[in-house]
């Protein structure tokens, strides 16, 4: 008699709970839609400004510097999608500020290379469609986020190369300066520390940093892009993984959205944007357990950080080094920025 | 008793196709291991001159010529397999011979740039660790296939382009060439035809072609390797699939080596090297099944073909174009050269 009372005493309960599931799962009782008011459109956002080094040995300045960079340029992507704008816009939008900020390594700020030259990267990618644009090698053009993008909509190509990337963008107008626009104090203490160790490895503690953005719209596409001054004293022509699509940079509507950020050798090696996106796909992988895999699996500790997010809205924001400046907004009224661990 | 009398009248047979399943499987049965002699090491081998026109229309002795040039490179990679040699020498040799043919678009016999220039990429994989080298955009090195080799060997990066890897190039004492050194008629008629066209695509029946090899060695080791000039009056600057590895190139000793020819952009745009390996590792298809999705599924009529080897010595050939040009060999004695369908 024992299990049938137990049974005639669980019974309501569990009546009960498969009553309030029923009212509390979204999207399958139309009572609740008509009755509660219509959720707002979901949207996410998630930025980088780069790995590598401790922020615990920042000064507080340097800090303070970073996260109102990360904060400004996150509010602008927020407001963007906000307002219904497309996943495309915010993150060309968000990274155009981010390359114009002296503190990112990327755009204005960017890093020398051997010869004491800016070479800058960047790509872009839209997830509707898997379109795609990217530069690299280019010295001139003020936003190459923006340059990536008009390869993306206005050639037949993909990646273009130094001085042809430049000629297509004075073709297309695009705001050009000098080189030495680039050019930080910053930059320049790096490289001289860099040439005076002969090329080797340079312990350095200053904050670095690749931007990058992705984000999901309220139309329900993905985005992601990437900007990058590369490696301080990198060999002149060495292109790293910020402007190969599927290396730094993925989006595609199906999985999710991706931009990388760290020692870029190991990211093409391994794919990562696509690898993560591969194992959403083809594992049914969570976006959480596809980056935590290639992040601290695949990847090895000091290797770099990834920000994703999929068309869920959820965001993933992962790092193998010290510290990751980033940011992470929604629709939820989440709004964080963080720099360490 | 009638399942009774049933299991009495099975057992037997039972018995007996359990013992012929024991008998034939590969390595189960010491006693097989000891009766017959040692089967040859393993290897195979596959490489591919290129799609995008349809031989029939070609005239008989432009496909003698291919035909020849094919045979030879294969030979060439045969020898070095069959020899015990390693999977990389293998692919970087049969590259070096068809970069040096001025019958296919890669090093000698390379198509012109909308300024009437050459600008060559090349990529390499090793499926050991995954380590990689390429260059983009080089214009004096006669074999860019070993350039990338260097790249991978000698520098902390994976990719090098345009005046930097030619710096390289000198550094590391590799033979250069004039410009002109690569230059056929054939590339010159091909650019003359598109520089009266306009720019627009031109409808070009003649042959062209991309080069790639892919390779299992008898130690159990995928490589693989792509050269080419890239299209014809393409921008400047525009790099294609064939230097990016992901996209033109793979090889991860888990799964596959793949070598890719074709409209680059698409090939970049789906990371289909990277894809193929992706499929096998975590949907667990075959390679011909991977292959064969990514070719005739997630690209489309007339985007290109692959070459891929797996490390059973499995050879997938598979294209989406009128024709590829190919060849494949191995340790059974297959020794196949195709243009067609």
């Amino acid at each position: 008699m024992i299990p049938s009372t137990r049974h005639r005493f669980l019974a309501p309960w569990f009546l009960a709970l498969g009553t309030w599931l029923f009212a509390v799962t979204p999207g399958t009782s139309p009572l609740v839609a008509q009755t509660q008011p219509p959720t707002p459109a979901r949207y996410a956002l998630a930025i980088h400004g780069g790995v590598g080094t401790d922020p615990a040995k920042w000064t507080p300045e340097q800090r303070d510097a970073r996260t109102r960079s990360l904060t400004a340029a996150l509010r602008i992507g927020q407001r963007i999608l906000a307002e219904g704008g497309s996943s495309l816009d915010a993150v060309e939008r968000v990274i155009r500020q981010l390359e114009d900020d002296p503190v990112f390594n990327a755009g204005r700020g960017a890093v020398l290379n051997a010869e004491g030259h800016h070479e800058l990267d960047a790509s872009i990618m839209d997830g509707r469609d898997r379109s795609c644009g990217a530069v690299t090698g280019v010295t001139t053009v003020r936003h190459p986020i923006s340059l990536a993008r008009l390869v993306m909509t206005r050639t037949r190509h993909v990646l273009l190369a130094g001085t042809g990337a430049e000629q297509f963008a004075e073709k297309m107008g695009v705001e050009q300066v000098a080189p030495d626009w680039f050019t930080t104090d910053h930059a320049r203490r790096g490289w001289e520390e860099a040439r005076r160790q002969q090329n080797q490895p340079v312990p350095d503690d200053r904050p670095k940093g690749t931007v990058g953005c992705v984000a999901l719209d309220s139309h329900g596409n993905l985005a992601a892009g990437t900007s990058t001054g590369g490696l301080t004293y990198k060999m002149p022509g060495r292109i790293g993984d910020s402007p190969i699509v599927g290396a730094g940079t993925y989006a595609d509507n199906g999985t999710c959205a991706v931009s990388c950020t760290g020692v870029g050798e190991h990211f093409i090696r391994h794919v990562v944007a696509h690898d993560i996106s591969a194992r959403m796909a083809y594992r049914g992988d969570s976006l959480a357990d596809a980056v935590r895999h290639v992040v601290h699996q695949t990847l090895k500790p000091g290797d770099g950080g990834v920000i994703a997010v999929d068309r869920q809205g959820q965001i993933v924001l992962e790092f193998n080094t010290p510290g990751m400046s980033r940011g992470a907004a929604d629709s939820s009224g989440r709004f964080t920025v963080d720099l360490g661990r």
